[in-house]
């Protein structure tokens, strides 16, 4: 077993014509195997089925403070699903707005509403040019928010503790860059954790412009799969420290907690931030479903409930990606033509290929019967600059099928590497 | 008893210390009444109860499709969901978008849309100005969309058949004219519903503005109270015969058939319109909450039994707006003071009191303890402009109540007119 980059072309086109066969037998197979999307397998939404059952006809639909959930009002939430979020994300109860089933839904309509009605500013829709900074690789329906909303995108790279803090610094010099989406912890797609460095950097940022706004979704704030979680410092408190906590939007729900389809999403956010949401939310709406609020404070009770819930999901996802990691170690490690992270935690693992292989390798794969992200997803504009990054998302498959989707993944992966250093010769 | 303008100066002050009197015997009482909101009484929440047993934690949560409704997916709505709609709405299927928990939100988002994106047109809030067309009386939250995102608001007078016609042709002559909302069927507040021949006038526009849309605000489609329920034309129907069918955007929800916290809205629109619609929610969210979109397709079936549903509350709201409307006919009419509908479905009874008076009987009802909407709610910014309407909404109370709220309402619109004659002598 040698790296790939020592070899010969001889030595290459041997290891080539053996990778191909070994992908024509999976070929062959003639498979449908899924790793594309953050899906939650249906075991894990079997975890929650219970819930359903604090709610049947007989149940009293009363808010602890009384409110029928079954009519109309209360705007941002009923009182024990906001104390229920606000512990998850370790805020102040009154920052707190619970909104309907789609964190997504509240980061675009708080974008939108930025374009209308600006962040304490002139709206965004009036001005020439608005940029955001985009982490990459990144979250593929962050930027369609922004490309949607026709915000300029400025990739900024990650590193092992999050974006790079010093491209960052420097690009919010320009008052055109009015936010950024992020994932701080175990990041889309990456599984990393801004360091309290970053996080603390972050806070004490001083953008040129006054209504810059990072988009803090912390989607996997209690997502850990192991017993050596990340721990990610409360944005908020770092904030508070430098008079900046109006620079931030948190987003988080219960999608990959309770159900994606029918889960609770929340926002936390600064007195004044709250105010401006809230003002646009009672224009948007008379409130959210109530009852599926009750639902989620019934069956989860607090922060401890869901962090028992939480060590159900990562029974049944730990495995599914140690399947992938043991695979990537044992059979594309050797040839060191690849790079990937262990996360603690998240939905994904992302995987770096050889400059120029990612698009091929997603290729090959899909002509195997296996649907990755597609490759360039992670970055603004689906442009990945080296065609390198491909994101792994390993809990929708079985077991069984994982299994087998990864050894495939893994024959892509050198074949396409192996094409490219021929071609390269 | 003789009517209040024949009376002299003399016969008018022993009436108002008349009226004082029962007045003052009623607010000695210290009462808590609320006719302020259109909302569902607690009996009428309790018939759709067991709606919530028929998904327990045993249930197999897939759609008619195969479609996991607990997972990610599926952005306009589950199938047999959209079918429940397209029969309500009277459209295609391939036309209906499934939303979340509020049609309000539906047509927030859409004008939110056209501001940021057009309607195949230039952005509206790239535009120097724009105007919507708003029948009055009208719905306060209606015209609140509009005051948010700085959209002119222009009077059209509403008469028994809907909004005047001569009045609205002329003004779509003005391209800066883009909209109208509107409540074709039982309005907010009348109760009237739009005539054939407004309908098919509607249908004919040939407005200045090529983005022209009109919000087809269907709330009350199957919300009749009596044997006699009015019929409303199709406006698709009408609007393929004059190829105008991009002008609509209709919406509708089970808000007050279901649950108002916990009922799920739809859309109806042109294939045009359906698919700009779409291209944004695409962005927005990866699909509203499945499971109780499924649940309300379990429970309702199809419109047979939405219709037999809808007769349990007008058995329930009809005899309200019973008491409202014979305490009127018995202690107002006589006096002619006042003129009101005697409408067939919906949720109100819409009062015009003596110019001027408005506002002081919804003052006089508040201090003896009776919530009215406020006086101007139904007018765009607050304003009505003779200070005469009165939004009475009678579902809410018990009949014990409303009984009592009628009583006190009937004595302050007597008072505020026999104040207003003797203020004018």
């Amino acid at each position: 077993m040698a790296e790939y980059r020592m070899m010969n072309n001889e030595e290459l086109s041997a290891e080539k014509a053996q990778l191909e066969k070994l992908y024509k037998d999976f070929k062959d197979q003639g498979l449908k195997l899924d790793m594309s999307r953050g899906k939650p397998g249906a075991d894990q939404l079997d975890l929650t089925n219970e819930m359903l059952d604090t709610l049947s006809s007989d149940a009293v639909m009363k808010g602890a403070d009384g409110v029928d959930c079954r009519n109309y009002g209360i705007l941002d939430g009923i009182a024990e699903c906001k104390e229920l979020f606000a512990e998850i994300m370790e805020v102040d109860v009154k920052n707190v707005i619970v909104g309907g089933n789609s964190s997504l839904n509240m980061m675009f309509d708080f974008v939108a509403q930025c374009m209308t009605h600006g962040a304490g500013s002139t709206p965004w829709a009036k001005l020439d040019k608005v940029k955001f900074l985009c982490p990459v690789p990144g979250y593929d329906r962050h930027f369609t928010i922004c490309e949607y909303f026709g915000i300029e995108m400025v990739n900024v790279p990650m590193n092992s503790e999050g974006p790079d803090m010093d491209v960052l610094e420097e690009l919010i010099k320009d008052e055109t860059v009015k936010g950024m989406f992020c994932v701080p912890k175990y990041s889309n797609p990456q599984g990393i954790t801004f360091s309290d460095e970053t996080v603390k950097r972050i806070a004490a940022l001083k953008p040129a412009a006054e209504d810059f706004r990072i988009i803090w979704d912390n989607a996997y704030c209690v997502h850990d799969i192991n017993d050596t979680p990340d721990k990610l410092l409360n944005i908020f408190d770092e904030c508070a420290k430098t008079d900046n906590e109006d620079m931030i939007i948190e987003v988080t729900s219960t999608s990959k907690i309770s159900f994606p389809g029918a889960g609770v999403a929340a926002l936390a956010a600064s007195d004044n931030n709250i105010k401006m949401i809230k003002n646009r939310m009672s224009k948007q709406t008379i409130g959210n479903d109530k009852i599926n609020q009750l639902r989620h404070a019934l069956y989860f009770k607090n922060l401890d409930g869901i962090k028992a819930h939480m060590k159900r999901h990562a029974a049944i996802i730990a495995p599914k990606f140690e399947i992938v990691l043991e695979e990537l170690a044992n059979s594309v490690k050797p040839y060191n033509i690849a790079s990937w992270e262990n996360p603690n935690g998240g939905y994904f693992i992302s995987l770096d290929v050889m400059n120029g292989c990612a698009k091929r390798v997603v290729e090959l794969c899909k002509e195997a019967g296996v649907v990755l992200t597609g490759a360039g997803a992670t970055y603004p504009y689906g442009k990945d600059p080296d065609d390198k990054n491909i994101r792994i998302a390993p809990t929708f498959p079985s077991v069984d099928e994982l299994k087998t989707a990864t050894k495939i993944l893994c024959v892509c992966v050198k074949l396409a590497t192996v094409e490219k250093l021929l071609e390269n010769k």
